[in-house]
């Protein structure tokens, strides 16, 4: 299956719009995982069971693997999820951003590595560093546009062209227009500014849009969902990662980040 | 030593404005180191042993490694490197860029794990994604600013403000004026692009440019020099990967690596 049919069924089976993020830090996990070799593996593995009815996508975020040595976590957590929760796809957050041919590396090591159904890319090297992430024909790429961090202005908030249209624009429109020539593409817009997600969903149609920002980084549930959902009431992925997986501290976290989830899920459901 | 100071150490004595990149393809490897099983190492570490005295720098692009499960040979090389080979600075060629939280991530991974003396990073994002590599006071940070690859032109020279100044330009003057708190940063301007070089050659000063394009990508050699070194000869770090690494294809292939080398620093040196 395509990244979109996967995602367009864990939207349907879920009734969810909720992408859980794997940012797994060890300094914020509950006691009994300390010292355990594989505590990384067992607390993502952990938040996966609990909250797979209620996610339509997973997205660890390779940065909090590599700081610790634990590219084997990741690959062994990304093959644990698609045996145990099928239909639910794993989005590897990953920004890379490179000339084609080192783009092809990167390619290799998020879809035949990690077995990832889609990674997140960085736009800024333009097309024929996207080109080699659409030659494998099935794979969700989900461009970064506007980003939900206070810096995210500084350069994607630039009038470009004739003055009339921000750069965070141009890519939105790139994107949809001429880049996603698998109909796999999709884009990574912030929560924290709604009136710019509302103008990109305005420009890319019903492209899938990323939505990092609400929970820990403050973005407003109603505001999101209101300026991103689509005529039929999905086409988003609102991420949430640190208020879900630190939930709870004790052993039962998992059970704690499942509440977590539910509310989330079940506040973004109020407004679709 | 900081980078830069590494940096100017490695420009004097070895009279080179000369970086070997360290893109490590297997396919492209001589028959003899064929299914060894640390054959990306010592490919690597060869080259980095004939080169030593003609580089200013050694920068391994870390996709090579990770799409082939080798991050613990990209450990070990750099470790050989600084061990057999002090004075000359590793820039880890990652291209990195995510939200504060998760750069600190990637700052442990390229510092702290890796070693690197710099690191290249993805401005898109903007300031507050780069701040955390920042923290590591005496790290180089290696900002993209105008690519050599065809796509570089769909975003970076998109023109911004009052229509004026290219969106490369912007990030120019932005990391040489406001983000470079620690004096450590530096830019990837590509080779391509000789007028561009020299444009934001006059925005930064005498800031640092790692220059890649030469060799395989076709950039001029005279051209660069001439409009991308400071006052007194230097100022950049010009790439040449492909072009080194696969010069030989024999068990020889360190030695034809070399004379590419060799022929390549004085070819720039004829310019400065």
């Amino acid at each position: 299956m395509t990244f979109t049919e996967l995602l367009a069924g864990a939207w349907q089976k879920n009734d969810s719009l909720l992408c859980v993020g794997l940012d797994p830090d060890p300094a914020k996990f509950p006691a009994h995982l300390e010292n355990q070799p594989d505590a990384i593996f067992r607390f993502c593995a952990a938040i996966a069971a609990a909250t797979a009815d209620l996610a339509c996508a997973f997205k660890p975020q390779i940065a909090y693997f590599a700081a610790r040595r634990a590219e084997d976590q990741l690959e062994a957590l990304i093959a644990h999820i698609h045996e145990n929760h099928p239909g639910i796809p794993v989005i590897l957050d990953a920004k890379r951003g490179d000339i084609g041919s080192t783009a092809e590396q990167y390619a290799i090591e998020a879809f035949e590595r990690y077995r990832a159904d889609a990674v997140t890319v960085n736009p800024y090297m333009g097309r024929d560093s996207v080109e080699p992430w659409l030659a494998y024909r099935d794979k969700g790429v989900i461009l970064l546009c506007r980003t939900s961090n206070p810096g995210g202005s500084d350069l994607q908030f630039q009038k470009v062209g004739a003055g009339k249209t921000a750069l965070y624009e141009l890519v939105a429109a790139k994107v949809a227009k001429e880049w996603n020539t698998t109909g796999q593409c999709a884009l990574v817009v912030g929560a924290t500014f709604p009136a710019e997600l509302a103008r990109v969903r305005e420009i890319v149609g019903d492209l899938p849009l990323l939505v990092p920002g609400i929970g820990a980084q403050g973005g407003d549930i109603e505001a999101t969902v209101k300026a991103g959902r689509t005529a039929n009431g999905t086409g988003l992925m609102i991420n949430s990662s640190r208020a879900i997986l630190y939930a709870g501290k004790g052993e039962d976290f998992a059970d704690a980040a499942r509440e977590v989830a539910l509310a989330t899920r079940d506040a973004i459901n109020r407004y679709r």
